[in-house]
């Protein structure tokens, strides 16, 4: 089932994206840009932008610039991630820095941004500069997360809390920021958007702790492939709650599961040593806890009904209803 | 000989950098930008930035956010061209992605990026999006020029004019920027700024011809190393100029000097055959050709005398007085 507005939008925010004019020349600036755009997704930060703006009374329409400069800085980051990352693939399809090169996908990457901010200040005047503190603090909280998680991959101890920081940062003040230069661009008072911030923060931890999960356990309810972070070796919610609530003994076993060769025989050892734990019960109370959270918050901010219903159901399908 | 007003704006740059505000951490993140911000240089463009301010009526002091903005702005992009070059050394230290890493390069250049754009925004509500199009469209023509750069140092055919759009491109919107920026915060209509656009993109040209020039000749007189240029078998003005004015039989002596294998050798056969064809004068009639505009532009800016006799200084010292 899905909900009319979202899809509305949605279709609004693929056509505005295949009409984004960029120049013809020079060709390996630009063209990577218009290839990364056209890869396709769910645009979930471009929508939240619409959403925002809707919910403060005005038509959705109005924040479609604004839409496109979240998609296009989003987008940017992972043009530079991947390449930070090494990742060959996004989408099934070869990422910028392997179809063209590394100078490349740098360059075009910094050309979007920029290109970001021009789609930024297609606005009022009046809320220019209001919109322009938001979107570089939002950019810049965004970059700090990168980073955290680089260092966070080679340093041998990370709490939990810095873990769930690094998400909060990498990914939750994205979906926060999209919603509150909507909420701007449709009337909001910047001051007056902490319930947002409450709100989308949220959903963006419950989101990445669900991910978590359904990378480990998600296979055997949906055929998903399953365990491709144990594979990969990386620490998730999972990981970092396994070493703080397990006892010396089986934190020591858990280290050795993950030293396992054979691929299959190390995702069911890990997984083994999860469920022993009740990590999965832990997991799906922490994503309960955060969507109780987001829940409570969007129920306190007074919008426009449509608007809201339609938040609603995305924090759904990005969460999930049976948790 | 110095100009004091030059002179006191330097140290008001100076100690604004000295006083730049970074959080201490990520450390990975904003080491590195404290590193190339304290790495110093002539802080030409933030001082254009004050200049511009001035030329208008306002103190220059008004427009200390911005030239902050703009040398945040150059830097980030001095960063990530030293990974794009694989340059190891910058002002006699080794650069970014030498003493920390290329991803490190890659995410404190976008962070500084953001950072750039939040200093622009330290400016009065009404002017907030002048400045915003100003900025992103001078550093979206430095990504087109820097792309240029890269794709002309592979291709064989490049022309005189193409090389002359690459460098305006690369180097002389910035210093146009600059002014203008300084401009608006001064106080000017950011749509009469064409004059300061004529002046700035000549200063720049002149400059880079100037630069080539010297890098050639400028030895002989000033004992510089001589040749730097030619060693790199980097193509110059002087170089299309070559190729442009010599005949057939001309033309294949030059690309057989530039195959020499032993440098002095190579750049003394080079020299002659530019020497020959008298590009060291025409270089030098290029340079007072667009000094000219510069100075005819500038002569018709209607503006304040101390920042006007300051400009007319600095270009002096830019491109030298001798031509």
């Amino acid at each position: 089932m899905t909900n009319a507005l979202y899809g509305e939008m949605l279709t609004k925010i693929e056509a505005q994206i295949s009409h984004l004019d960029f120049p013809e020349s020079p060709k390996n600036l630009y063209d990577p840009i218009r290839y990364i755009m056209s890869l396709g997704g769910k645009r979930v930060r471009p929508v939240l932008a619409l959403m925002g703006c809707q919910l403060y009374g005005a038509p959705y329409s109005k924040a479609l610039p604004q839409a496109m400069a979240i998609e296009l800085f989003h987008n940017f980051t992972l043009m530079h991630d991947d390449v930070m990352d090494s990742a060959d693939v996004r989408r099934a399809l070869p990422t910028v820095h392997i179809k063209w090169n590394h100078n490349i996908a740098l360059l075009s990457g910094d050309a979007m941004m920029v290109m970001a901010y021009r789609h930024l200040f297609n606005c009022e005047t009046s809320i220019s500069q209001s919109l322009g503190g938001l979107f570089s603090k939002t950019a810049i909280e965004v970059c700090e997360g990168q980073q955290l998680d680089m260092d966070y991959a080679i340093q041998a101890d990370v709490t939990i809390e810095q873990y769930l920081e690094m998400i909060r940062l990498k990914t939750a003040v994205l979906l926060s920021g999209s919603l509150k230069i909507g909420a701007v661009v449709g009337g909001a008072d910047p001051k007056k958007l902490d319930l947002i911030d409450q709100f989308a923060e949220a959903v963006g931890l419950a989101f990445q702790v669900k991910d978590d999960f359904l990378d480990a356990f998600g296979g055997e309810e949906f055929g998903k492939a399953t365990g491709g972070d144990i594979i990969e070796g990386k620490r998730t919610w999972l990981t970092l709650k396994s070493l703080a609530v397990a006892d010396a003994k089986t934190r020591v076993e858990l280290m050795e599961a993950f030293d396992v060769k054979e691929p299959t025989e190390r995702v069911s050892r890990v997984l083994a040593i999860y469920k022993r734990l009740r990590i999965d019960e832990l997991a799906e109370a922490e994503v309960k806890k955060y969507s109780m959270q987001a829940k409570e918050a969007l129920d306190q901010i007074q919008g426009e009904a449509r608007a809201k219903e339609a938040l609603e159901w995305l924090v759904d399908q990005l969460i999930g209803r049976r948790t």
